[in-house]
Order: C-alpha cells, then sequence, then structure tokens
C-alpha cells in the first residue's frame, strides 16, 4: 500500500488458527481493529464510548491471498480511503513476513451516537482523520 | 432470500458481544461457518479433512444492516450461487428475530487439497451442490 | 453428573478449533457460559443488564479430560452447587457423543451492581436459584 | 511475581471484551497462551507440530481478581512451577497497568505425541525448561 496512514505491527497467535493448521479467517479482523483503534487514538478521535457512541462497521469486503499460520509476523497497513457525511472508508493490508500482501480490503465504518444513531461527523473528527 | 439452499438457526451468543454492548461483527462468521458445514455435510460434501483438504475463502463481502443482540435468534439462509471449475460462491443472510434481514454478503471459496493447492472440484461434489 | 439442574446440547464448531486439529481449550467456555444463561432465564433470574449488573467469575477451575474435534455433539450439565450471600458455585460436565465426561470444573460467580460492585443475592434471586 | 521465567506486553484488545463493558473472561487465556508459546519459543521447546505433538492443558485453576478493560496495557507473568515425568505445571500472573495482579492461576500441561498419546518429556526439554 503507497502511504499507508498507520501501520500495525502483529503475529497470529495459536488462538488465531483451526483445525486447517492456517489461521481461521475471521480473526484477521481482531488485529485489523487493533489497527485502527490504535490509528484512531493517535489522531485523537474517539474509538469507543458507552455515552459518545462509536463507529460499527456497515460493509466489510476483504480477499483473502495467501495463508497465515501461528506465529507469522504480520503488518497491518491502513489507509483511510474517504470520509462521507457520517461514514468513512478504510483500506487495509495485511502483509506477511515476505513482504507478500496475504490479505487486503476495505470496510465502510458509521458514525453512530449512544443510542447507534447515525450522526454527521464532526468537523474536528473531519480534521483528525484527514 | 428466496429459495434457501439451506437454513440454519442459531443464538447470538454473550461470547459474541463486544463492549458496544451488540454483536461484535466477526463473531457472525462463525454462525455462518457452521450453516455451510451443516449444508455441505448434508450433501455429503467434505468439509475439511487434512488428507483430503478442504474450502479455504478468498473473498468475504458482507453488509451489516441491523445490530444484534446477545440471546437474539437468528436464522442464517444460505444459497449455493455459482459454481465454477475450482471455486463457488455462497451468498448469505442472517435474518433477526423480526424477520428482517440483519447482515447479508457473499464468499468464494476454492476446493484444495491436503497442500493448499487449488484443485477442480471433482464431478461427485458438483453434482452435490447443485 | 447426578441431578444436573440444567442439561444445554451442542456442537463444537470449526471456529473452536485450532491448529492442533482438536478444540482450542478456552473456546469451551463459550459453550459453558451460554448453559449458564440458559439456566438463569429459565429461572427468570437476571443475565447480565447495564442498569442491574451481573454475575462475573471471581475463580474458574477445569480439568480437560478427553479432546473434542469439530463436529462432536456434547452436553454441558450444569449444577448450582453453592450459593452464598453474594457469590454462587457453580459445578458443570461435558459429556461428548459416547458419553464420557470430556470436561469437568467449577466457577464461582459473584453478584455485582451496574458499577462492578459486590452485592448480595436477593431473596427473590435465592429462591429462584436454590 | 518473584523471579518469572517469563514476562510478555499485551495490550486488552476490543475485541477481547463483552457486552458487560469488560473483558470477557476466557479470552484472557490468548494472551496467557501467548506468553506461554513465546518462553517455549525461547527455550527451544517444541510448542506444536503435527508430527512431534504438543502440550495439551489437562487443567486450568484462574482466579479473577480485577476487571480488565479494552485497551488496558498488561504483563503476563509466568513461572514454570512443576516439572513432571511427562507434565509440567505453568503458574501465571496478569499484571494491569497499576502494577495490580488482575488475574493470576496455574494451567498443567501435558506432553503428547502426534496420536494425543503421553509420552515423557525429554532430557533435552527438561533441562531447557529447568
Amino acid at each position: 500500500m503507497e502511504n499507508p496512514d498507520y501501520i500495525y505491527p502483529a503475529t497470529i497467535a495459536f488462538a488465531d488458527t483451526d483445525a486447517s493448521g492456517w489461521m481461521h479467517f475471521p480473526t484477521i479482523f481482531r488485529h485489523i481493529e487493533a489497527a485502527e483503534h490504535a490509528c484512531l487514538k493517535q489522531r485523537g478521535v474517539l474509538v469507543f464510548d458507552r455515552a459518545e457512541g462509536g463507529w460499527p462497521r456497515v460493509n466489510l469486503n476483504t480477499d483473502f491471498r495467501k495463508p497465515l499460520l501461528a506465529g507469522d509476523v504480520i503488518e497491518v497497513q491502513l489507509r483511510i480511503a474517504k470520509l462521507g457525511a457520517s461514514s468513512m472508508i478504510w483500506e487495509f493490508e495485511v502483509i506477511n513476513a515476505v513482504g507478500e500482501v496475504a490479505i487486503s480490503g476495505s470496510m465502510t465504518n458509521v458514525r453512530v451516537d449512544a443510542t447507534g444513531k447515525t450522526q454527521a461527523i464532526s468537523e474536528q473528527e473531519r480534521k483528525a482523520l484527514s
């Protein structure tokens, strides 16, 4: 990914695997979400708060290109691809230890208040995310 | 979904939630995969075997439309949308207790042998899946 | 287990396994907790509520006696072994498809209010749990 | 813990929480297992291998003393408390960001071969673990 907004190093845990011997596919989202949250924190943007709401996903699109194993050192690369009125699109790539794109995709998150109702991204948030 | 190939009832567990109070988004794939495996078993098609291989995902595309809570009774509806030479596309809908489509999407799986190498879907498998 | 207070049938999912090929040990607690919650609901006792609190665990003691595989049909048997002033002890057994005790143990839960502070089990709760 | 054999830093992920707002209790075992595996690797001892076997748990005993939240920085401290003929006992403490013991306990693991049969801990393993 050219010019990622955030790079998050992680390791595939034994708990991330399944009986196939490889990583169980949904467990990668733990690492991608951890990267997303670290990026938001770094920019001073709310991750989640019971009183203030958060950013639930409305779409997730993922390509699984290379299998991963327990112990594999990965790098999650993130880019904020689009900021809408109340939504944002993250693009992500998971890079394996030999520099290949093992997994790539995007997710669309919507800013909601504490009740789950969509709300506009504030000017402060927009500035921090741009 | 019209004419689903399989209907799998399930319940969102407390273990499926996160601190937002709602279902943690990747945990739905546990239920979708359980539905997929039940459908394969019913048709006598291999789910996974160390000697025979399996069906890893190469693409996953999901829309999250309605939030789910612990205790929610759901129904996973599946349809085999396409059978390729070595891949298949599943479409899925997760129906909530009041009959709404809470989550929908598709996943593309590829038939691989025990070493992870792509192989053709056999005639027997094709017949069972059609 | 003689005279269980609740019997909960479940199936080990592929998502419950790890690269060893067998069930990943902590995933059994999902099924044990689901059994516990079903038992509480049946008796009309609070499971968890942001305003009312819940029953966090303070001790967990588990023996793993037989391995489990994806697809294994199990039965979680529960017994309320002790009711204290603000705590309760659950005993559990996980029975495999051939009737053996695959996993057994106990967990001690404490009744807390919404802020996490220990509170006395109410007379109504005590009656429902006895 | 005095004289731990291994110290493993980690962070509680949002994926580790449940609707109570706090960490979902079984998710701590992911971090404890990651610490255990890192300790084994450092000493050159097998973690798991399909041909060589591994170290499944036969007992787990855990006290949950302080709640943990998403984002909490923790330290898993491990000590090898006992080496038997074919089993070993790990003691663990999870230290929270203010230095308190949030969680403590022990687990007993048994050395098995690829078929799951108990085997003696080798002299090489014993030396590496002592």
